[in-house]
C-alpha cells in the first residue's frame, strides 16, 4: 500500500516541508492548484479517510487551523478550501489520506467548486440521519 | 457572530443529528449535493478554521473517520470528499466552521471538483515552504 507520500515521509523523496510532527507531515504541492497550495498527510499509511485511525485523524485536526493561518501569513490570501477526497471516483490521484489546503486568491487560482444542491426531504431525512447515526455506534481504530 | 449553526447546536432549530458529543454536532445538510451530504460542526464559534482552537479542531478530526464510515455505511458509497470552505470567496455561505462529507455516487451526484494544476519551481518552491514554515513557528490557540 506504500505511495509515494511513503516515500516522502521516509526522506527517501525530497519535498517542500513546511510542518512535521511524529504523526503529521505537511509540504507543497508540487502540482498546485495556487500559490501555498499544500498538502497535510498522516505518517499513518491509510489510503483513505475512513480507513484512518482515530489517533492519526486527531493529529491532523489539532494542527490544521495553525497550518492554515500560516498558510495564509505567507501568501496574503485570506480565503481558502480545504479538501480531502476519497477513492478515484471521488478525485483521489495518490492513495494515501491526504488533506489539501488551497488558498484562493483574488486572481481566481484556487479550488474550483462545482455545487448542485437538491433538497432533503423532512421524513428521508430522518430516516437516513438514524441509519448513519446507528452505523456511528460501530467501534472506533485506535 | 452567531449564524444559523449555532441556533441549530442550541436546539432552538431542528436538525437530522447523525452524531453529537461535547465539542462536535454532525447533521445532515438540508441542501445536499448527494444523498448522505453530512455537515460536521464545531460547537465552538468561529467562523473559519484558521480562527478556531486546537482543541476544536481536534475534536473533529478525531470523529471523521467514523462518521465517514458511517456516512458510507448507511448510502452505500464507496467514495466521497471531505470539503471545508473559508470565505466568501471559497464558496462558505455560514460563517462557522462546517466540514462537509460528501458522498460520490455512482450516478454521478457529489461534489463537482475543479482542479486547474500549476507547476511549483523548486526555488520559488523552496523559499515559499521555508516562509510558511517560519509563520508557523507563531502561537497556536489554547
Amino acid at each position: 500500500m506504500a505511495t509515494i507520500f511513503s516515500r516522502i515521509i521516509a526522506g527517501e523523496i525530497p519535498c517542500h516541508r513546511v510542518y512535521e510532527d511524529a504523526m503529521v507531515l505537511a509540504f507543497l504541492d508540487i502540482n498546485p492548484l495556487s500559490v501555498g497550495h499544500t498538502l497535510v498527510v498522516p505518517k499513518e499509511e491509510a489510503a483513505t479517510l475512513d480507513r484512518l485511525s482515530d489517533a492519526s485523524a486527531e493529529a491532523i485536526g489539532r494542527v490544521l487551523p495553525r497550518i492554515c493561518r500560516a498558510v495564509l501569513e505567507a501568501t496574503g490570501a485570506t480565503a481558502f478550501n480545504v479538501l480531502q477526497n476519497n477513492g478515484a471516483g471521488a478525485h483521489q490521484a495518490v492513495m494515501h489520506v491526504h488533506f489539501h489546503v488551497i488558498p484562493k486568491h483574488a486572481d481566481g487560482s484556487g479550488l474550483g467548486v462545482g455545487w448542485k444542491p437538491g433538497t432533503l426531504a423532512r421524513e428521508a431525512g430522518a430516516g437516513l440521519a438514524e441509519k448513519i447515526a446507528r452505523a456511528m455506534a460501530g467501534p472506533s481504530r485506535a
